[in-house]
Protein backbone atom coordinates (compact mmCIF):
# COMPACT_ATOMS: atom_id res chain seq x y z
CA UNK A 1 0.00 0.00 0.00
CA UNK A 2 1.77 3.16 -1.10
CA UNK A 3 -0.73 5.47 1.36
CA UNK A 4 1.11 4.85 4.66
CA UNK A 5 1.23 7.75 7.14
CA UNK A 6 1.59 4.88 10.37
CA UNK A 7 4.47 3.99 8.38
CA UNK A 8 5.76 7.55 8.11
CA UNK A 9 5.32 8.69 11.55
CA UNK A 10 6.93 5.16 12.79
CA UNK A 11 10.25 6.30 11.06
CA UNK A 12 10.24 9.37 12.26
CA UNK A 13 10.04 8.16 15.77
CA UNK A 14 12.57 5.90 14.84
CA UNK A 15 14.79 8.28 14.06
CA UNK A 16 13.68 10.63 17.24
CA UNK A 17 15.42 7.52 19.41
CA UNK A 18 18.29 6.65 17.23
CA UNK A 19 20.01 10.08 16.90
CA UNK A 20 19.47 9.69 20.86
CA UNK A 21 20.74 6.48 21.39
CA UNK A 22 17.67 5.26 23.25
CA UNK A 23 17.38 2.23 21.26
CA UNK A 24 19.49 0.30 24.09
CA UNK A 25 16.41 1.42 26.28
CA UNK A 26 13.92 0.42 23.54
CA UNK A 27 13.50 -3.43 24.72
CA UNK A 28 10.18 -5.36 24.39
CA UNK A 29 9.52 -5.45 28.24
CA UNK A 30 10.31 -1.60 28.20
CA UNK A 31 8.53 -0.48 25.41
CA UNK A 32 5.30 -2.73 26.91
CA UNK A 33 5.85 -0.45 30.33
CA UNK A 34 6.21 2.72 28.98
CA UNK A 35 3.01 2.45 26.38
CA UNK A 36 0.90 1.14 29.44
CA UNK A 37 1.90 4.06 31.55
CA UNK A 38 1.22 6.53 28.38
CA UNK A 39 -2.31 4.86 28.25
CA UNK A 40 -2.61 5.37 31.53
CA UNK A 41 -2.00 9.20 31.48
CA UNK A 42 -5.25 9.52 29.42
CA UNK A 43 -7.04 7.55 32.32
CA UNK A 44 -5.58 9.90 34.95
CA UNK A 45 -7.03 12.88 32.82
CA UNK A 46 -10.52 11.43 33.13
CA UNK A 47 -10.24 9.91 36.14
CA UNK A 48 -12.30 12.33 38.23
CA UNK A 49 -14.53 13.97 35.38
CA UNK A 50 -17.66 12.65 33.81
CA UNK A 51 -18.27 11.90 30.57
CA UNK A 52 -20.32 15.05 30.15
CA UNK A 53 -17.47 17.44 31.52
CA UNK A 54 -14.57 15.83 29.30
CA UNK A 55 -16.80 16.29 25.94
CA UNK A 56 -17.50 20.31 27.07
CA UNK A 57 -14.14 20.59 28.10
CA UNK A 58 -12.60 19.30 25.01
CA UNK A 59 -13.84 22.22 23.35
CA UNK A 60 -11.22 24.30 25.11
CA UNK A 61 -7.89 24.48 22.65
CA UNK A 62 -5.75 24.05 25.73
CA UNK A 63 -7.57 20.89 27.34
CA UNK A 64 -7.74 19.27 23.46
CA UNK A 65 -4.20 19.59 22.86
CA UNK A 66 -2.96 17.85 26.34
CA UNK A 67 -5.24 15.02 25.06
CA UNK A 68 -3.62 14.73 22.10
CA UNK A 69 -0.03 15.20 23.48
CA UNK A 70 -1.58 11.71 25.80
CA UNK A 71 -2.73 10.25 22.41
CA UNK A 72 0.35 10.76 20.36
CA UNK A 73 2.28 9.26 23.17
CA UNK A 74 0.30 6.04 23.07
CA UNK A 75 0.43 6.21 19.20
CA UNK A 76 4.44 6.56 19.57
CA UNK A 77 5.10 3.82 21.54
CA UNK A 78 2.55 1.66 19.95
CA UNK A 79 4.52 2.33 16.50
CA UNK A 80 8.57 1.80 18.46
CA UNK A 81 6.98 -1.93 20.02
CA UNK A 82 5.74 -2.96 16.53
CA UNK A 83 9.08 -1.55 14.57
CA UNK A 84 11.13 -3.90 17.29
CA UNK A 85 9.25 -6.88 17.39
CA UNK A 86 8.53 -6.19 13.11
CA UNK A 87 4.70 -6.38 13.13
CA UNK A 88 3.10 -4.51 10.46
CA UNK A 89 0.32 -2.89 12.13
CA UNK A 90 -1.87 -2.37 9.48
CA UNK A 91 -1.73 -5.65 8.33
CA UNK A 92 -2.20 -6.53 12.26
CA UNK A 93 -4.85 -4.13 12.49
CA UNK A 94 -7.10 -5.76 9.30
CA UNK A 95 -6.67 -9.10 10.57
CA UNK A 96 -7.70 -8.41 13.99
CA UNK A 97 -11.12 -6.78 12.31
CA UNK A 98 -11.70 -9.81 10.32
CA UNK A 99 -11.23 -11.69 13.82
CA UNK A 100 -13.57 -9.55 15.58
CA UNK A 101 -16.31 -9.97 13.17
CA UNK A 102 -16.27 -13.64 13.99
CA UNK A 103 -15.87 -13.08 17.30
CA UNK A 104 -18.54 -10.17 17.59
CA UNK A 105 -21.72 -11.28 15.15
CA UNK A 106 -23.58 -8.60 14.22
CA UNK A 107 -27.18 -10.26 15.40
CA UNK A 108 -25.31 -11.87 19.09
CA UNK A 109 -23.69 -8.18 19.58
CA UNK A 110 -26.09 -5.82 18.58
CA UNK A 111 -26.37 -3.56 21.99
CA UNK A 112 -24.43 -6.02 23.78
CA UNK A 113 -20.27 -5.31 24.52
CA UNK A 114 -19.86 -8.54 26.53
CA UNK A 115 -16.77 -10.18 25.76
CA UNK A 116 -17.47 -13.37 23.50
CA UNK A 117 -15.85 -15.29 26.18
CA UNK A 118 -17.63 -14.09 29.13
CA UNK A 119 -21.09 -14.72 26.48
CA UNK B 1 -2.55 15.00 3.29
CA UNK B 2 -4.05 11.92 0.76
CA UNK B 3 -1.68 8.48 2.23
CA UNK B 4 -3.81 8.33 5.30
CA UNK B 5 -4.04 4.46 6.33
CA UNK B 6 -4.93 5.82 9.70
CA UNK B 7 -8.23 7.32 8.80
CA UNK B 8 -8.90 4.27 6.37
CA UNK B 9 -8.66 1.90 9.72
CA UNK B 10 -10.61 4.46 11.91
CA UNK B 11 -13.19 4.28 9.36
CA UNK B 12 -13.41 0.51 9.40
CA UNK B 13 -13.40 0.82 12.95
CA UNK B 14 -16.32 3.31 13.26
CA UNK B 15 -18.51 1.18 11.36
CA UNK B 16 -17.86 -2.24 12.96
CA UNK B 17 -18.50 -0.05 16.46
CA UNK B 18 -21.94 1.65 14.23
CA UNK B 19 -23.93 -2.05 13.18
CA UNK B 20 -23.51 -3.33 16.56
CA UNK B 21 -25.20 0.26 18.22
CA UNK B 22 -21.42 -0.18 20.25
CA UNK B 23 -21.25 3.93 20.10
CA UNK B 24 -23.23 4.42 23.34
CA UNK B 25 -20.73 2.38 25.28
CA UNK B 26 -17.76 4.60 23.30
CA UNK B 27 -17.44 7.53 25.87
CA UNK B 28 -14.18 8.80 26.75
CA UNK B 29 -14.21 7.25 30.07
CA UNK B 30 -14.71 4.19 29.05
CA UNK B 31 -12.61 3.95 25.99
CA UNK B 32 -10.11 5.31 28.11
CA UNK B 33 -10.20 2.73 30.48
CA UNK B 34 -10.34 -0.34 27.56
CA UNK B 35 -7.56 1.32 26.04
CA UNK B 36 -5.32 1.03 28.84
CA UNK B 37 -6.51 -2.56 29.25
CA UNK B 38 -5.29 -3.71 26.10
CA UNK B 39 -1.72 -2.14 27.04
CA UNK B 40 -2.32 -4.22 29.67
CA UNK B 41 -2.50 -7.41 27.81
CA UNK B 42 0.71 -7.10 26.38
CA UNK B 43 2.30 -6.52 29.21
CA UNK B 44 1.06 -9.85 30.43
CA UNK B 45 2.08 -11.80 27.42
CA UNK B 46 5.66 -9.62 28.44
CA UNK B 47 6.10 -10.20 32.25
CA UNK B 48 7.59 -13.20 33.35
CA UNK B 49 9.21 -13.39 30.09
CA UNK B 50 13.36 -11.78 29.79
CA UNK B 51 13.76 -9.72 26.73
CA UNK B 52 16.04 -12.43 25.42
CA UNK B 53 13.08 -14.27 25.25
CA UNK B 54 10.41 -12.64 23.44
CA UNK B 55 12.95 -12.10 20.96
CA UNK B 56 13.63 -15.52 20.47
CA UNK B 57 9.94 -16.25 20.62
CA UNK B 58 8.42 -13.67 18.28
CA UNK B 59 10.01 -16.20 15.21
CA UNK B 60 7.52 -18.38 16.31
CA UNK B 61 4.33 -17.12 14.26
CA UNK B 62 1.69 -17.94 16.62
CA UNK B 63 3.36 -15.83 19.19
CA UNK B 64 3.88 -13.04 16.34
CA UNK B 65 0.31 -13.26 15.40
CA UNK B 66 -0.94 -12.60 19.13
CA UNK B 67 1.18 -10.13 19.48
CA UNK B 68 0.00 -8.41 16.58
CA UNK B 69 -4.06 -9.14 17.95
CA UNK B 70 -2.39 -6.83 21.06
CA UNK B 71 -0.96 -4.05 18.89
CA UNK B 72 -4.48 -4.25 16.71
CA UNK B 73 -6.62 -4.21 19.89
CA UNK B 74 -4.35 -1.17 21.40
CA UNK B 75 -4.55 0.87 18.01
CA UNK B 76 -7.89 0.24 17.85
CA UNK B 77 -9.09 2.21 20.94
CA UNK B 78 -7.00 4.77 19.88
CA UNK B 79 -8.42 5.36 16.87
CA UNK B 80 -12.19 5.23 18.92
CA UNK B 81 -10.97 7.80 21.68
CA UNK B 82 -9.79 9.79 18.82
CA UNK B 83 -12.50 10.08 16.77
CA UNK B 84 -15.22 10.78 19.58
CA UNK B 85 -12.69 13.74 20.95
CA UNK B 86 -11.97 14.85 17.17
CA UNK B 87 -8.60 14.60 17.69
CA UNK B 88 -6.24 14.44 14.18
CA UNK B 89 -3.95 11.65 15.41
CA UNK B 90 -1.16 12.20 12.15
CA UNK B 91 -1.05 16.15 13.33
CA UNK B 92 -1.39 15.42 17.51
CA UNK B 93 1.83 12.76 16.11
CA UNK B 94 3.94 15.07 14.76
CA UNK B 95 2.93 18.17 17.20
CA UNK B 96 4.58 15.79 19.51
CA UNK B 97 7.25 14.87 17.80
CA UNK B 98 8.40 19.13 17.70
CA UNK B 99 7.55 19.17 21.28
CA UNK B 100 9.54 15.98 22.23
CA UNK B 101 12.35 17.97 20.57
CA UNK B 102 12.58 20.80 22.40
CA UNK B 103 12.41 18.70 25.83
CA UNK B 104 14.71 15.86 25.12
CA UNK B 105 17.68 17.96 23.02
CA UNK B 106 20.31 15.74 21.70
CA UNK B 107 23.30 16.44 23.53
CA UNK B 108 21.42 16.42 27.03
CA UNK B 109 19.29 13.15 25.89
CA UNK B 110 22.20 10.97 24.41
CA UNK B 111 22.37 7.76 26.28
CA UNK B 112 20.06 9.11 28.94
CA UNK B 113 16.16 8.34 28.97
CA UNK B 114 15.48 10.36 32.31
CA UNK B 115 11.83 11.87 31.96
CA UNK B 116 12.94 15.70 30.99
CA UNK B 117 11.33 16.95 34.19
CA UNK B 118 13.16 14.53 36.38
CA UNK B 119 16.74 15.42 35.46
CA UNK C 1 2.50 -2.62 65.81
CA UNK C 2 1.51 -6.86 67.30
CA UNK C 3 -1.90 -6.06 64.83
CA UNK C 4 -0.45 -6.38 61.51
CA UNK C 5 -2.39 -9.00 59.34
CA UNK C 6 -1.07 -6.87 56.16
CA UNK C 7 2.44 -8.88 57.34
CA UNK C 8 0.53 -12.04 57.95
CA UNK C 9 -0.68 -12.36 54.63
CA UNK C 10 2.43 -11.13 53.13
CA UNK C 11 4.39 -13.95 54.74
CA UNK C 12 1.74 -16.25 53.43
CA UNK C 13 2.31 -15.11 49.99
CA UNK C 14 6.37 -15.46 50.39
CA UNK C 15 6.08 -19.21 51.42
CA UNK C 16 3.51 -19.41 48.19
CA UNK C 17 6.25 -18.17 46.01
CA UNK C 18 9.03 -20.18 47.80
CA UNK C 19 7.96 -23.51 47.88
CA UNK C 20 7.40 -22.92 43.61
CA UNK C 21 10.61 -21.67 42.71
CA UNK C 22 8.92 -18.15 41.83
CA UNK C 23 11.24 -15.79 43.57
CA UNK C 24 13.72 -15.61 40.56
CA UNK C 25 10.33 -14.29 38.57
CA UNK C 26 9.83 -11.95 41.38
CA UNK C 27 11.71 -8.72 40.11
CA UNK C 28 10.88 -5.03 40.87
CA UNK C 29 10.17 -4.97 37.17
CA UNK C 30 8.33 -7.81 36.68
CA UNK C 31 6.29 -7.15 39.92
CA UNK C 32 5.41 -3.75 39.23
CA UNK C 33 3.70 -5.12 35.47
CA UNK C 34 2.30 -8.04 36.82
CA UNK C 35 0.52 -5.61 39.87
CA UNK C 36 -0.41 -2.84 36.87
CA UNK C 37 -1.82 -6.10 34.84
CA UNK C 38 -4.40 -7.15 37.66
CA UNK C 39 -5.06 -3.84 38.34
CA UNK C 40 -6.14 -3.61 34.63
CA UNK C 41 -8.07 -6.78 34.87
CA UNK C 42 -10.51 -4.73 37.71
CA UNK C 43 -10.61 -2.13 35.29
CA UNK C 44 -11.43 -4.62 32.51
CA UNK C 45 -14.88 -5.67 34.56
CA UNK C 46 -16.22 -2.21 35.25
CA UNK C 47 -15.24 -0.94 31.58
CA UNK C 48 -18.71 -1.04 30.20
CA UNK C 49 -20.68 -1.19 32.71
CA UNK C 50 -21.97 2.03 34.96
CA UNK C 51 -21.39 2.54 38.72
CA UNK C 52 -24.98 1.84 38.94
CA UNK C 53 -24.52 -1.66 37.37
CA UNK C 54 -22.38 -2.45 39.12
CA UNK C 55 -23.73 -1.07 42.44
CA UNK C 56 -26.66 -3.35 41.49
CA UNK C 57 -24.28 -6.53 40.50
CA UNK C 58 -22.55 -6.68 43.12
CA UNK C 59 -25.54 -7.82 45.36
CA UNK C 60 -24.43 -11.08 43.41
CA UNK C 61 -22.10 -13.03 44.91
CA UNK C 62 -20.66 -14.69 41.96
CA UNK C 63 -19.76 -11.45 41.01
CA UNK C 64 -18.94 -10.05 44.47
CA UNK C 65 -16.42 -13.03 44.85
CA UNK C 66 -15.03 -12.43 41.29
CA UNK C 67 -14.07 -8.28 42.27
CA UNK C 68 -12.74 -9.55 46.04
CA UNK C 69 -10.60 -12.11 43.73
CA UNK C 70 -8.80 -9.10 41.55
CA UNK C 71 -8.91 -7.24 45.06
CA UNK C 72 -7.00 -9.84 46.39
CA UNK C 73 -4.78 -10.49 43.28
CA UNK C 74 -3.40 -6.41 43.49
CA UNK C 75 -3.10 -6.65 47.21
CA UNK C 76 -0.83 -10.08 46.43
CA UNK C 77 1.73 -8.65 44.34
CA UNK C 78 1.58 -5.18 46.17
CA UNK C 79 3.06 -6.85 49.19
CA UNK C 80 5.15 -8.94 47.32
CA UNK C 81 6.66 -5.95 45.80
CA UNK C 82 6.85 -4.45 49.51
CA UNK C 83 8.64 -7.33 50.58
CA UNK C 84 11.11 -7.79 48.32
CA UNK C 85 12.12 -3.69 47.93
CA UNK C 86 12.04 -3.75 51.95
CA UNK C 87 9.25 -1.34 52.02
CA UNK C 88 7.35 -1.59 55.05
CA UNK C 89 3.82 -1.03 53.76
CA UNK C 90 1.48 0.19 57.27
CA UNK C 91 4.97 2.89 57.77
CA UNK C 92 4.63 3.91 54.02
CA UNK C 93 0.75 4.14 54.37
CA UNK C 94 0.93 5.95 57.34
CA UNK C 95 3.63 8.68 56.41
CA UNK C 96 1.46 8.89 52.87
CA UNK C 97 -1.68 10.36 54.28
CA UNK C 98 0.17 12.85 56.49
CA UNK C 99 1.88 14.11 53.39
CA UNK C 100 -1.81 14.20 51.76
CA UNK C 101 -2.69 15.94 54.70
CA UNK C 102 -0.43 18.74 53.32
CA UNK C 103 -0.64 18.45 49.86
CA UNK C 104 -4.70 18.64 50.19
CA UNK C 105 -5.87 20.72 53.09
CA UNK C 106 -9.46 21.10 54.30
CA UNK C 107 -10.34 23.86 52.75
CA UNK C 108 -8.72 23.99 49.51
CA UNK C 109 -9.89 20.79 48.34
CA UNK C 110 -13.24 20.56 49.71
CA UNK C 111 -15.21 19.26 46.82
CA UNK C 112 -12.05 19.07 44.50
CA UNK C 113 -10.36 16.17 43.57
CA UNK C 114 -8.11 18.32 41.43
CA UNK C 115 -4.67 17.20 41.99
CA UNK C 116 -2.65 19.63 44.08
CA UNK C 117 0.32 20.49 41.07
CA UNK C 118 -2.89 20.65 38.36
CA UNK C 119 -4.30 23.74 40.91
CA UNK D 1 -9.66 -11.45 64.00
CA UNK D 2 -8.07 -8.51 66.10
CA UNK D 3 -6.03 -8.00 64.62
CA UNK D 4 -6.24 -5.99 61.57
CA UNK D 5 -4.12 -3.16 60.16
CA UNK D 6 -5.55 -3.35 57.11
CA UNK D 7 -9.07 -1.80 58.09
CA UNK D 8 -7.41 0.19 60.57
CA UNK D 9 -5.66 2.26 57.60
CA UNK D 10 -9.04 1.88 55.29
CA UNK D 11 -10.80 4.03 58.04
CA UNK D 12 -8.29 6.65 58.13
CA UNK D 13 -8.18 7.08 54.46
CA UNK D 14 -12.13 6.85 54.65
CA UNK D 15 -12.50 9.50 56.61
CA UNK D 16 -9.67 11.54 54.79
CA UNK D 17 -12.29 11.03 51.95
CA UNK D 18 -15.08 12.21 54.19
CA UNK D 19 -14.02 15.31 55.56
CA UNK D 20 -13.11 16.75 52.22
CA UNK D 21 -16.40 15.49 50.44
CA UNK D 22 -14.71 13.52 47.99
CA UNK D 23 -16.93 10.48 48.25
CA UNK D 24 -19.30 11.63 45.46
CA UNK D 25 -15.81 11.02 43.15
CA UNK D 26 -15.10 7.59 44.62
CA UNK D 27 -17.65 5.65 42.52
CA UNK D 28 -16.48 2.05 41.36
CA UNK D 29 -15.24 2.83 37.94
CA UNK D 30 -13.45 5.97 39.16
CA UNK D 31 -11.57 4.27 42.06
CA UNK D 32 -10.32 1.05 39.80
CA UNK D 33 -9.19 4.03 37.34
CA UNK D 34 -7.44 5.95 40.21
CA UNK D 35 -6.14 2.46 41.33
CA UNK D 36 -4.75 1.56 37.84
CA UNK D 37 -3.04 4.79 37.16
CA UNK D 38 -1.25 4.50 40.43
CA UNK D 39 0.16 1.54 39.51
CA UNK D 40 1.31 2.65 36.21
CA UNK D 41 3.08 5.58 38.33
CA UNK D 42 5.07 2.38 40.01
CA UNK D 43 6.33 0.89 36.31
CA UNK D 44 7.08 4.46 35.31
CA UNK D 45 9.37 4.99 37.47
CA UNK D 46 11.09 1.44 36.73
CA UNK D 47 10.48 1.49 33.36
CA UNK D 48 13.93 2.44 31.90
CA UNK D 49 15.77 0.69 34.77
CA UNK D 50 17.18 -2.68 34.93
CA UNK D 51 17.00 -5.00 37.73
CA UNK D 52 19.99 -4.34 39.27
CA UNK D 53 19.72 -0.69 38.84
CA UNK D 54 16.36 -0.71 41.43
CA UNK D 55 18.42 -2.98 43.59
CA UNK D 56 21.21 -0.99 43.81
CA UNK D 57 18.99 2.40 44.08
CA UNK D 58 16.42 0.85 46.74
CA UNK D 59 19.83 1.71 49.20
CA UNK D 60 18.97 5.57 48.80
CA UNK D 61 16.19 6.78 51.36
CA UNK D 62 14.63 9.27 48.75
CA UNK D 63 14.20 6.85 46.35
CA UNK D 64 13.01 4.00 48.64
CA UNK D 65 10.61 7.04 49.78
CA UNK D 66 9.11 7.46 46.48
CA UNK D 67 8.61 3.81 45.82
CA UNK D 68 7.15 3.88 49.53
CA UNK D 69 4.71 6.47 48.14
CA UNK D 70 3.81 4.94 45.03
CA UNK D 71 3.33 1.49 47.21
CA UNK D 72 0.96 3.65 49.41
CA UNK D 73 -0.98 5.48 46.91
CA UNK D 74 -1.91 1.60 45.33
CA UNK D 75 -2.61 0.73 49.22
CA UNK D 76 -5.00 3.46 49.92
CA UNK D 77 -7.29 3.35 46.32
CA UNK D 78 -7.54 -0.54 46.95
CA UNK D 79 -8.92 0.23 50.56
CA UNK D 80 -11.31 2.55 48.90
CA UNK D 81 -12.52 0.60 46.41
CA UNK D 82 -12.64 -2.73 48.60
CA UNK D 83 -15.07 -0.60 51.16
CA UNK D 84 -17.55 0.84 48.87
CA UNK D 85 -18.16 -2.73 47.36
CA UNK D 86 -17.95 -4.11 51.12
CA UNK D 87 -15.34 -6.47 49.92
CA UNK D 88 -13.34 -7.38 52.95
CA UNK D 89 -9.80 -7.74 52.18
CA UNK D 90 -8.65 -10.46 54.60
CA UNK D 91 -11.42 -12.51 53.96
CA UNK D 92 -10.73 -12.24 50.05
CA UNK D 93 -6.83 -12.70 49.94
CA UNK D 94 -6.60 -15.92 52.25
CA UNK D 95 -9.66 -17.32 49.85
CA UNK D 96 -8.18 -16.41 47.20
CA UNK D 97 -4.27 -18.19 48.34
CA UNK D 98 -6.39 -21.20 48.54
CA UNK D 99 -7.73 -20.94 44.80
CA UNK D 100 -4.15 -20.29 44.11
CA UNK D 101 -2.82 -23.29 45.78
CA UNK D 102 -5.48 -25.19 43.54
CA UNK D 103 -4.65 -23.72 40.19
CA UNK D 104 -0.93 -23.78 40.35
CA UNK D 105 -0.47 -27.31 42.63
CA UNK D 106 3.53 -27.39 43.42
CA UNK D 107 4.41 -29.99 40.90
CA UNK D 108 3.27 -28.32 38.20
CA UNK D 109 3.50 -24.46 38.61
CA UNK D 110 7.83 -25.43 40.37
CA UNK D 111 10.07 -23.13 38.01
CA UNK D 112 7.24 -22.27 35.79
CA UNK D 113 4.99 -19.11 36.13
CA UNK D 114 2.62 -19.84 32.94
CA UNK D 115 -0.55 -18.78 33.56
CA UNK D 116 -3.01 -21.87 34.81
CA UNK D 117 -4.71 -21.53 31.29
CA UNK D 118 -2.02 -21.18 29.27
CA UNK D 119 -0.72 -24.43 30.14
Amino acid sequence: MKNDNIKTLQKLQSKFSKVRNWDKFHTPKNLSMALSVEASELVEIFQWMTDEEIIDKIKDNEFKESIGDEVADIFLYLVRVAEILDIDIEKSVKNKIVKNEKKYPKNISKDNAIKYNKR
